[in-house]
């Protein structure tokens, strides 16, 4: 690989380092076209380093609103009205671009968030980006925490609490460690402290292939288990260090870290599992908890970039 | 349970039999209210036997243009603009109702169609719905078939070609068949020969939990296999009756089968796997091969129905 100029994010000073690629896929040269099928996107039908050559945060988030919110955060030029959605030629994600940041849907799941990431980081190496960081902002169940309280991931876990991500490959499986970016998560970490209302914890994250079965509720179609056995699994993943439930983390951890890409996942709690199963807060203080991770995340972009001290 | 009078659907005569429940939770009759969070549906806030209660087909779809398809085959009253989401207060899926038809999406892969199904079939049992029949429609990759066949599913095979669904339960694996319904199934084969341009088969489908290291694309951000690695495991699924490969089948079949609901899976092929990974067929035919499931299935209902002999 040849040495390229790389102007790091936050950094004033340039300099000529080693190029770090983000895919890992030595097919992907020898192709003439390479379409991103699900982003309804292509290196033919678009210029992908000119539409997106100057991305330095990814944040896959399913609300276009946080767009719209980084975009006044940043005090961009432009009528956020104007914001469109990248992928509107597909129903399957939304992307949105402002400055340098872009945000993208990605469904529920692992399955889900795999393909977009897949998608992403062949755009992110056919727009020659540089030196992203990338954020899951999302929704999670609590383990022992209020509702409304941030959970900022250290590891992501399985469902037997173990920090790593099983992926099948070829009918074999293969284990990829699930360790995100422990410099990111502490920034991120020390911020949260500045902005009011966001009760921020550091913990582990449970990533589960099920939202009722799998997190051990009571309440879904099927339910073979009782609320002791229920409450005896949720306190083994407290003594685990697992602070909060939700179902993408442990791939996402897990593609990033094998592409070279800075990763942290944030999401608030939207109940205490110890007390319940179902959602029943009032939409309003849902949407408002919904918004702690998004200002986290803005605030620490302001700072990397330069537009706060 | 109390017998009770049930219509079966295209059946001219009523009678009393046992009730079929479909939910298999004894928690849930406990349950005060119960909201169907990612629906935006409660029992509390929406009346859902008199919203659903007259149910018979559900079709998870990604699309709304088969709900206005299926009105204009079914000869239903009204305007087809009509037709609105009925989970239109999230993001997270669509669901459109046209006489006893609901066709509901369900993202990509097993988590996303999973929760899906644990709110549908809490909803069909909060509406008091019988004798439903339950179709997936959707598209997939053809092993060894021409792009736009058809593949009624015999068997949904995990990675490993193992007709078995794994559902982690408090952290325990617990299996499950992923046997369909014979009879819909040879009753989809044989009203395909009726329908023009609609080559149809009948094989088993493989559902992985990945879309590109999982079925073997050299065409992801992480790719370690060559291509005659690929094709190799391509061969031994052929050789295992798979003809086609998806990612929503196996929980499908799984969490149908053990709530008494009769369901198939009905998918046509985007290309054909052994000649290529990326899906570069043009728009317009893409969306002629994904009107073939739909038109198979709405004749289905239409004969059901007796609207067609």
């Amino acid at each position: 690989m040849a040495p390229i100029l790389l102007n790091s994010m936050g950094n004033e000073h340039s300099d000529y380092i080693q190029q770090e690629e983000y895919v890992k896929n030595p097919h992907l040269d020898s192709m003439e076209e390479d379409i991103l099928y699900h982003f309804n996107l292509g290196t033919k039908t678009h210029d992908l380093p000119q539409m997106f050559g100057d991305v330095k945060v990814c944040n896959p988030n399913r609300m276009r609103s946080f767009a719209q919110f980084i975009h006044e955060e940043l005090e961009l030029p432009g009528n956020i009205a104007d914001i469109r959605d990248i992928c509107e030629g597909t129903d399957r994600y939304s992307m949105y671009k402002v400055g340098p940041v872009l945000s993208i849907s990605h469904g529920m799941g692992v399955p889900s968030i795999s393909i977009m990431l897949h998608e992403l980081i062949k755009l992110l190496y056919h727009a020659r980006c540089r030196d992203v960081i990338i954020f899951r902002i999302g929704t999670s169940g609590g383990v022992g925490l209020p509702a409304g309280t941030v959970v900022i991931t250290d590891k992501a876990v399985d469902s037997f609490f173990r920090p790593q991500f099983e992926q099948v490959v070829l009918g074999k499986v293969i284990i990829r460690s699930t360790e995100l970016d422990e410099d990111v998560a502490q920034e991120l970490l020390q911020y949260s402290s500045e902005l009011p209302d966001t009760p921020t914890v550091i913990g582990n994250t449970m990533c589960t292939h099920d939202f009722y079965e799998g997190q051990g509720r009571l309440d879904g179609a099927l339910c073979s288990f009782s609320t002791e056995e229920k409450l005896e699994y949720l306190r083994k993943a407290s003594e685990a260090g697992v602070r909060n439930i939700e179902m993408e983390s442990t791939v996402f951890a897990a593609m990033c870290r094998v592409c070279n890409l800075k990763a942290a996942v944030v999401c608030v709690t939207l109940l205490n599992r110890f007390e319940g199963d179902q959602i029943s807060t009032p939409h309003d203080v849902l949407l408002e908890y919904q918004q702690r991770p998004q200002c986290l995340v803005a605030h620490f972009i302001k700072k990397r970039l330069g537009l706060i001290s």
